[in-house]
């Protein structure tokens, strides 16, 4: 597994360099926190963007299913995508309208993405999709068939070339503008579960399990 | 404003084609509820997916600065970009793993994005993008100044080619699935304010705005 904390020229934070992290582990965090990401690839000079679900192995985001399926037509050797993956965190409300942001985390990742083909890794690869969204429904759930198997396409991509964009705290205004007569500060967004809405074919006797009823992003990142 | 309601080639949803909508009126209120869209365009053949805010006035999208910084570089002339807007609604937890699925409603605009030069166009464009975001919020706030407008950069989408992808519901298992003995449902996930943090060099009497303490996503969309 190779570590390139450094960033390449192509993710190089542009715009206000001072929140860029290239630092793995805090591109990790945010990865193992969210858990679905946008994923960005071209054809014939388009740009598409679709939102799919993915999950993390070591240095390995693996992504599922749909999205791919477009994307990887006639592409078995793998084409270039970025996999962008944000945690928004709250509306930060400055004095001037100017200085106004958000409180978000970001990664985004750029490589070439091919389909996992072995069947094993495949299988490997939607556990961890499935750990990653909402661990301890895999082993619960009825299992996939080889039928269910090859029809999902999962893809793989090396989280070699990434960077990391992090804003916190308070909103920063111009020094003159802390006299303008206005409220200030930050609100906070999460983003939290309801209460689970049992199915109405459920069987007698079965109960929400823990893993839904404590169900919580945070606790997945410590 | 042309109003294209049928699907292109390029925005006809491929996979899972019965939860496509390609209604102009349900596509505008998934963009008016989320506020962070990620925008994908393509540098040197790689795609790149960054996320930021955004704002619609009738059959056009605004989209705010930093994303654009880069992009635009070197094309005044527009570059075809895809803006994606995703809302997830909820984890749904069907008896086998093969049928697990989210709740969710996104967007997709494929367009020619190009650069708002004109100063009323683009004050106006940032003002419906706070109002977007925040409604209420811009009155009160500092108003920007000639630097600070042209030291913005804000795009524009025309919403032309686009098409809504939407899920809502219980799992759909395969019938024999429905004796396995496990729970199944739906966790709904939200996205939930919290207590505004006032700022620590707040003045003196400047009370939380009513559009801060009663903020929230659903009743922009309504």
């Amino acid at each position: 597994m190779s570590v390139a904390s450094a960033p390449s020229a192509r993710t190089r934070v542009v715009r206000e360099p001072h929140r860029g992290v290239y630092d793995r582990e805090a591109a990790y965090k945010i990865l193992d926190e969210g858990f679905i990401c946008h994923v960005g690839f071209v054809l014939d000079g388009q740009p598409f963007v679709i939102p799919t679900s993915y999950g993390r192995r070591e240095g390995t985001l693996y992504i599922h299913g749909s999205a791919a399926s477009r994307m990887l037509r006639n592409a078995s050797a793998g084409i270039p995508i970025c996999v962008t993956v944000t945690l928004l965190d709250g509306l930060v409300l400055a004095r001037s309208v100017f200085n106004h942001s958000m409180n978000y985390r970001s990664v985004v990742v750029l490589g070439t993405a091919t389909a996992v083909e072995d069947r094993e890794e495949k299988l490997r690869a939607l556990n961890v999709i499935s750990d990653h969204i909402l661990p301890g429904r895999w082993n619960d759930a009825r299992q996939p068939t080889e039928q269910e198997l090859k029809a999902t396409t999962v893809i793989r991509l090396p989280i070699n070339e990434f960077s990391a964009k992090v804003r916190t705290g308070p909103p920063i205004d111009d020094e003159e503008d802390y006299n303008f007569r206005v409220w200030a500060g930050v609100l906070p967004l999460d983003f939290v579960p309801g209460d689970a809405i049992s199915d109405s074919r459920l069987l007698e006797g079965m109960q929400v399990p823990e893993y839904v009823t404590h169900y919580s992003r945070q606790k997945r990142s410590s």
